[in-house]
Formats: structure tokens, C-alpha cells, sequence
């Protein structure tokens, strides 16, 4: 195999130590790093038979000098940790959608339960040296660094935590969709409206949190704390928690959920203490997952167009894999709040 | 590049012209069809520039004489032709657990909504060579031929139609199915038992039909024809029907549906005329998507194995694409009843 074929100098940015000319190649990194050019190879093709010291010091010239290797197939990556039930398809399919339209096969991994234990998931995407890669999975620092490494750029699908600022990323507009789900509610008159919030960790979920506090403020109303609740997102979570709201004295007229599964279990809840939706109890989810136009009744919630935002991560993973310059490395959609049959005014 | 290192001659086969120490070539081909050597490269590879005539000359000895390539990358290619909001993720799972614990990286295709005005996706496929294929999509016998021609072993997920008995598929036990779910409702006491099918050129809709029917003679009862309706496998089509039978005098007491969405119509057509499921009506679906469990009442509903399905469909595809003899190339996973909440005695 010849390196010389597969390096590629950036055009962009200046040569090792400061001369433009000179490109930079794999037999330039092996000096530099006092090994030898099968070393270097190793590390970029990510095979095993190389210390963790060396590797890291490799690595590291390969991010300072920004060699870039032509990738040889035309092929991307879709990366999630595990495949999620309720809105994976809709993700892939909007990553299908613009690959098919370039012509790029969609290689589709799943880091799987055993990620923890294992490695051998994320060596082998790695290896397989794609084009790009779009990651649902929230790649670890050590993870980002060995795809810069190796040359394959990567766009974040709706980060969870904060990123560095250079890290592409797209996401969904939680904020505005928590105010807007908010607004939604007081706009009909209601005034005792709770939250189940989602985990402190989860970005989306403080975002939506936000909104909601910031919908009731602008409201000129003060935030009732107890009316707040945090516990996971899943559906039994938002049962318990509908459960205690609703056996207050004096309980919420609405609540908004972080997710429609918790919506779900604010349903089961409401059934439990005699609560009819929405005549006693108006419900606003959030992702319209497909299961929500389906209930009864219909779950209003906030839209999360995830379709939409799987497709620009792929148009900016692909474009970044041919080595274009993007203006813009992180980007929003917007959500749209949609009316369903969960919410009406409280009863008077 | 050299063909003959990526031919190799199939083992346990005749050579051409019954010579069996002859291995078939690439040259041999090109001279029997009486065209040049990149001609025959241009059709295993999947590449234009060929005439249909020669493409379907050329294809024909290469099944005949059972020439084969040698894979030369570690993927394999699920293919779709649309995917699935509800059960796609099932499926993808099954294959990722199999293809990870095997490190062959899954390819994901969707041939898309424009598959009957573009060709592109599939030629795509082909040209990738991927070591072997599972496909939810239905092939054509020119597609399987195409596939066959280039040495691309494929297995065919659950057939919505008769193949030929050379096909390797996985499917699931759907007449068992329709029958246990059938005798679920008659155990329980129910005599007027209505099914809503699918349509008739879906072969798991006729083995659920007739696994219903199966059951309902088994009781030494007769089927009564108006009670069995075909119709789309869609919420809307449930709902319609469902409406239709509970409106007549002597209304059903339970209703078996081809599938959950189906029953989904089932439930809303229910509300619609008052009347409570379980208590007036028994409602059994088929499939076990996520939303049988979270709707209410619970779904009582088949389960089809959908990811145990995936999984022996990629076991069975790589064992095929690593040239091994399998014994069993089609099979039938089983079935099983979910009884939840939504089948009770009928009110006497």
C-alpha cells in the first residue's frame, strides 16, 4: 500500500514547520514522531500492535500538521450507542434520504450494550475509514480525537451535553419548544401548570425546562418550584410523578412532559384518579413520536423534526467530508408545537 | 486489476463443459457469451456500458457455471425499500447484534419512493459487492438474478409472496399465529368471532385468515363469511371496518385483526359507539409493535420475533456469503400470544 497515493495535503493550511510547500506526508509524522512509517500507518487505520504512548503522540502531530487520507470507498457512517425503539427510523431515514441522493452507501453501527467492555465496535468503524460520519452515540473526547486523527470528520445528531465550540453538531430548538408548548397552555387560561422535567445532565431536557420557566415569566406569573418535577424519561417515570402532582390539594389544571413517553404515564395516571383529558386535564408532550397521534386521545406535543435534522447532519457530514468549508458548524431546527385533542381550557 | 485472483471456482460443481478440474474464469465466460473480458467485468460489477441483451447472455452463464467472487470488503447490505415507522428498528437491531458480534459492517439501504423511476439504488448496491445481503425489500426474479449473476448470496425477510423454492427466507409462524390468537377468543367463550384481514395478495395475511379459520372449525364451529373482512393494514381501514361490524344487529363480540394498527381502528371505532373494550368487546392484534403495550386498554396481540428473525436472516446470509453448505434455507420463527388487557369473557 502506498501512502503517498492516500496522503493529501490541506491546501489551506500551512506545511510542518511553517512551509506551505512542503506536503504533509505519513513518512514526515513518522519522523517527527521518531517512528517508524508503519507505526504511523497503524494508527491511522486504526490497527492494533502500537503502545497507548505512541499512539497518542502520533495522533497528536497528525491534529497539529492536518493530514488528511482520500478516503477509498464511498461510504458514511450512522453511529448510535443503541438503536432507539421509538424515533431511530425517523433519524435514519432522513440520513438515508440525502445519502441515496449522493450516492453514498450508509454503513449503520450500533456501538451496542456491551460498548463499555468493548471496543472493538468503534476500532472497526475506524477502520473501515468512511467518508464521514454522522454519531447519534455521544462520543467521547478520546473517541473525537482519533476520528480527527484520522482524517474522518463527524457531525453530532442532537448532542446531549455541551461540546466544545468546533464540534459539528444538529440539534432541535428545546428552548423555544418548551416556551412555545408553555404559551400553548396559558394562552387557553391555565394558570397551575406543572412540569415533569427530564435529568439535570440532559441538555435538551434543561433547555425545555427553560422554556417553560421563561414562557410563565413572560406571563408575568412567578415559577412555582413545586410544581416542577425532574425524574427520567421514560413512561413509568411520568406515571409516578402525575401521581403525586394529581394528589395534591390543590393540583395542576395541566402538565407539560419533557417527552411524550412521560405524557403517556400522565395519561395512565390521569385514568387511575378519575381525571378525564382533556376536560380536567390538559396534557402537552414532547417529540411526537408516532404513538402520539395514535392515543386517546391525541397527545398535543412539540415536533421535533428529526427526519429533517438527520438529513442536514448528513448534508454537512458529507459536505465537510469532501473537504468544503462550512460557514456553519452547529445548527438548530425548529420545532413546531402540534395541536392535538390533549389540551383545553381548564375547567372553570 | 486482476480477475483471476477474485474468481474462484465453485467446489462442489461440475466446471464448464463437465470438466470439473476447469475452473470457471472470467475468460471462459467472455469467450462462451462471445464478448470481451471488461464486458464480463462491467456486469459483475454492476456497471453500465452494457446492452440488456449481453447483460442477460452474460448473467446466464455465470449461473449456470456458478462462477463466484471473492468478497474483497467485510460488509453486508440490509436492504429496504421503505423503511418501516414501526417495525424497522426491530429488524435493524437483529442484524447489527448478529453483524457486531461477526465485526461485518451493515450497509443500510432504502431503495426509496422513487424505486420504480430510478434504478440507481440497487445498482448501488451491486456495485458495493457486499459479502451478502438481507432483504425486507420483495426482489424481483430480475434483481435475485442480477444478485445470483454477481455471487451476491441473499436471504429474503419475511416474503409477502410466494418464491421459488431456491429463495432462502425467514418469515415468521403466521398460521400458528392467527390460530393461537383465534383460539385465545374462543377459550374465553366468544362465538361470534370477527376477523379483519389484510389484502389477499399478502401471503402472511392469508396464513393469519386461515390460521382463524383453522381454529374456528377446530371448535366444530362454521366459519360465517360476514363476519371476516379484508381490507388495508391500516388504522383508518381498521376503523372502518370495526365501525361497519359494530353496527350490525347482531354485532361481533370479538374482533381479531391481520394487525396492531388495525386494532388500533378497532379501538377508535369502539369508543365511537360506546362500547368498552374488554367488557363489550375482545380486540386481539398481531405484530407487538411498541404501542400495543402503551395504549389502553393493553393490546392483547401476537408477537412476531421480529429482531430473532433479523438475526437468523443475517446468521443464514453470512454463513451463505462465506461459501458454506447451510442445510435449512427457509424458516419459520414462532409466533406467541401477548395476552394484556384487551380480551375477557364475553358479557353473557
Amino acid at each position: 500500500m502506498s501512502y503517498a497515493e492516500t496522503g493529501e495535503p490541506v491546501a489551506d493550511r500551512e506545511g510542518p514547520r511553517g512551509d506551505p510547500a512542503r506536503p504533509v506526508t505519513i513518512s514526515y509524522i513518522a519522523e517527527s514522531a521518531g517512528v517508524s512509517i508503519p507505526t504511523v500507518s497503524k494508527v491511522i487505520n486504526g490497527r492494533s500492535g502500537v503502545s497507548a504512548d505512541t499512539r497518542a503522540r502520533v495522533e497528536a502531530l497528525i491534529n497539529e500538521y492536518g493530514y488528511r487520507r482520500t478516503n477509498r470507498n464511498n461510504l458514511m457512517e450512522l453511529v448510535f450507542d443503541e438503536l432507539e425503539d421509538l424515533w431511530g427510523i425517523e433519524i435514519i431515514r432522513g440520513v438515508e434520504q440525502v445519502a441515496r441522493r449522493h450516492r453514498v452507501g450508509v454503513v449503520l453501527t450500533e456501538f451496542g450494550p456491551e460498548r463499555d467492555t468493548l471496543t472493538y465496535p468503534s476500532d472497526d468503524t475506524l477502520s473501515r475509514r468512511p467518508a464521514c460520519i454522522v454519531t447519534v452515540a455521544q462520543l467521547s473526547q478520546e473517541q473525537r480525537d482519533q476520528l480527527r486523527a484520522r482524517g474522518i470528520p463527524f457531525v453530532v445528531f442532537d448532542p446531549t451535553a455541551e461540546l466544545p465550540d468546533d464540534v459539528p453538531f444538529v440539534g432541535a430548538t428545546n428552548w423555544s419548544g418548551g416556551r412555545s408548548a408553555t404559551r400553548h397552555l396559558l394562552g387557553l387560561g391555565h394558570r397551575r401548570i406543572a412540569m415533569i422535567g427530564g435529568p439535570d445532565h440532559v441538555l435538551c431536557c434543561r433547555a425545555r425546562l427553560d422554556g417553560y420557566r421563561s414562557a410563565i415569566e413572560a406571563a408575568g406569573l412567578a415559577v412555582d418550584l413545586d410544581l416542577v418535577v425532574r425524574t427520567d424519561l421514560t413512561t413509568e417515570a411520568g406515571r409516578t410523578a402525575a401521581l403525586d402532582l394529581l394528589g395534591r390539594p390543590e393540583r395542576p389544571t395541566a402538565i407539560f412532559t419533557c417527552n411524550d413517553l412521560q405524557a403517556l404515564g400522565v395519561y395512565q395516571a390521569a385514568r387511575t384518579a378519575g381525571l378525564r383529558i382533556p376536560a380536567d386535564l390538559s396534557v402537552v408532550g414532547f417529540d411526537d413520536l408516532p404513538v402520539a397521534a395514535l392515543i386517546h386521545p391525541p397527545l398535543t406535543t412539540v415536533h421535533q423534526p428529526l427526519t429533517e435534522m438527520a438529513a442536514a447532519a448528513t448534508e454537512l457530514a458529507l459536505a465537510l467530508g469532501r473537504g468544503e468549508e462550512t460557514s456553519q458548524v452547529g445548527l438548530e431546527l425548529a420545532t413546531t408545537l402540534k395541536i392535538r385533542e390533549s389540551t383545553a381550557p381548564p375547567a372553570s
